[in-house]
């Protein structure tokens, strides 16, 4: 196959090296996948009949691993805001979800969630939420890199009735998508302190089984650890160690609340931990030890949890606030530099949902999934390090092309592939509904 | 005078009363002062001959206070990160500074500031940086408001070679500026380390006898505060305190290092902080109490920093991580709230900057220093909350309009009294410049 797509830019970051810059560079592209990063000149020369696409002011990078999000919620975005974790969510969270979650609300939250997701150079999701399937139906369409999650709660949705049900709607969905080369799965029990011993051990059990992760909330608060250890005399890292959950199929998210001897312990099993750095100051759980986790060899990924919680889906923020919480709380401005974060939101992020050897890095034979974030804005000149303005200064508004397997989705700054207008206009409609719904009992319509 | 700019909007967010949205109401404008605040139909039906401004998906809201800068550092902005403050401060930034920093230097980098400042929604800084009468020039020229700091340093720069000739270029400036509308100034002594006790009585008695602030580093990192109760026996909060400086007159800056003793104190003599939590997070400096110094009743601002340490002047950002900050350092998620961050933004930095009269809130007879949000983007719809929309979600790129005093300075995202492409082709230029001259010893020239 011959090249179909070169890109070529001022800085091309392929993440691998890491801090890796290469200056007028390119990127060429085989149908789904890169063939070569090479000097823009020759890779023009070469290939003079693919697409060439300059990029004259910007920075190209590896798309961005959204590692833990839930992306319906964007229509609950900032409902209620300013209040504890779980005073959140059972009294206002839980019960708008009760109140209002339908397919419906996936279908047009999550396609709320693909367009702000694009516009910010994400590239791949991993979601946890009802009705995975109409989320995995429109990030296909969409051309969305995802990993659904097959969600498993205690407790009755509109999606599934028990257990059960929630594990045969997931591994329907499974089944349904294995011929998808864009969208995967993953288990993802909600939490220790909402999934039962039992649940958790099938779980294990049909992950082992059809080689796909597990993504859980774990230890995300003082208080869920606190109230496990008085009602089980354990904490639930130690519990899920017990159930055999410990090991590098699963994405553990949050963990804000880590000993010394539990760091080890998930260095030693392989454990690969997604940090969602504004969820946690926002809903004040705590500081991920980012610097102690990477120090023991653990992975940490990146995630902007749910837009109810965050309250948006920017990885770009995202990935500088883990830069600087992960400083403040290890008391060392030297602990994860630019380069670290932005591989936490690439690479690691890859590595926490098994897709390494797929994305993550500019490298020959990965997936073309692309981004172009244009350097040429008053916010990030001059340009004397170009990672540095990329992970401290640059803002999502400045990501103007992105692509996924080779695909644009986006191009100076128009979604190709995503009707906007619709979308907001979805979006605005859910919110006159829950404004004028809320408190009153009946069921949510469906657009 | 009659109503000459009639500003509506979706909503006006008038911060004076906290936590007020009024829907499509409108800013009547005579002049540079703001005549009245009143439904947009009332508004438009009383003032058919003003300028109208319709803008029908904004949040319209006082100009941003940026409290604390060095506006010019913007040329040395990602030149050295990941390093401590001192590390950072003394063999990066102060030799490049002794290297680079002229009054070409300061004209360049203070231009591309307020280009970054005016395009994110800040209408206000408050500047500490040599050569200030070239930052006083370019504001007032641009039409942002500022308060330009009468510098003081015990080491020499380009500027001035000692204490006595930096104030007396400094109060040289203060009559210079005595007529300008928008500019004034504060004495600016560097922090309690870089400069001597004769000097800090000196900056009182003047600062007593011309009425203006003193803006100061003050207990920015906890060696800081450590080398001086080696050095003296004493915190610096406490030797600034017997010096007879604090009051409401000081704008002590960083404030990450604070015992409760302390913060009754800055509530009993009405200091004011300016919380830069980027800049200290950035450099593991700490975390300053917000919420303790707000239940103490201490008005707490927000700064950037300089884009040095930052790396950017967005106050968007910065006001979204005070809230997160605030309620992580405090481990109360409802600490810091999202009306209080936007407060801090605006009527706080009035506060800090003694112009509380003048600006900081939508009151008839302040001055109509006006910045509005478009908040019809996907990342910020639904909009169940327009100040948790504004706070939490929403990014610089979605400032559309900025007027200080009545003028407008952005429309539609374009700057109206800054050359973008100049600017931009200046910064550009610094960058090749110092890229090229790095360690050479030659003189810089200026463009």
């Amino acid at each position: 196959m011959s090249a179909t797509l070169v890109v070529s830019a001022r800085w091309v970051i392929p993440v691998e090296p890491e801090g890796a810059v290469l200056e007028d560079h390119a990127v060429v592209v085989e149908g789904a996948r890169i063939a070569a990063v090479l000097p823009a000149a020759e890779a023009r020369a070469r290939h003079p009949d693919a697409e060439h696409v300059a990029l004259a002011r910007h920075a190209l990078l590896p798309g961005l691993v959204n590692a833990h999000t839930h992306a319906a919620m964007t229509l609950l975005r900032g409902l209620a805001d300013d209040l504890p974790l779980m005073t959140w969510l059972r009294e206002h969270i839980w019960p708008a979800e009760a109140r209002w979650v339908s397919e419906a609300f996936v279908h047009d939250g999550t396609l709320l969630a693909l367009a702000e997701m694009v516009r910010g150079g994400t590239t791949c999701f991993n979601d946890m939420y009802f009705f995975p399937e109409v989320t995995a139906r429109l990030a296909s369409q969409a051309g969305v890199r995802a990993v659904v999650g097959m969600i498993v709660i205690d407790f009755p949705s509109a999606w599934a009735r028990d257990a059960g049900e929630y594990l045969d709607k997931g591994l329907a969905l499974h089944d349904a998508l294995k011929d998808d080369p864009l969208v995967t799965t993953a288990f993802a029990p909600h939490a220790p302190y909402t999934v039962a011993d039992g649940v958790l051990e099938r779980v294990r059990v049909l992950a082992d089984e059809l080689e796909v992760p597990v993504h859980m909330h774990v230890h995300e608060t003082a208080a869920e650890v606190a109230e496990a250890v008085e009602a089980t005399g354990r904490r639930p890292l130690a519990r899920l160690d017990a159930l055999g959950l410990l090991g590098p199929g699963l994405a553990a998210v949050h963990m804000t609340q880590l000993e010394p001897a539990e760091i080890r312990r998930l260095a030693e099993t392989g454990v690969r931990v997604v940090h969602c750095p504004q969820s946690n100051m926002k809903l004040a759980s705590g500081a991920c030890p980012v610097a102690a986790l990477q120090a023991a060899g653990v992975p940490v990924a990146i995630g902007t949890d749910g837009a109810a919680s965050n309250n948006d889906l920017d990885m770009l923020e995202e990935l500088r606030t883990a830069a600087l919480l992960g400083k403040l709380a290890a008391g060392d401005a030297a602990a994860v530099p630019a380069a670290a974060a932005l591989r936490m939101a690439t690479l690691d992020g890859a590595r926490a949902l098994g897709l390494e050897g797929e994305i993550g890095s500019l490298v020959p034979g990965k997936s073309a999934d692309l981004v172009a974030v244009d350097l040429g804005d008053p916010a990030t000149e001059p340009v004397h390090n170009v990672i540095s303005q990329l992970v401290y200064s640059a803002s999502r508004a400045q990501v103007t092309h992105v692509w996924v397997a080779g695909r644009a989705l986006l191009r100076e700054r128009r979604l190709l592939t995503l009707d906007l207008d619709d979308i907001r206009a979805r979006a605005a409609a859910w919110g006159a509904r829950i404004a004028a719904g809320a408190g009153r009992p009946e069921e949510a319509e469906g657009p």
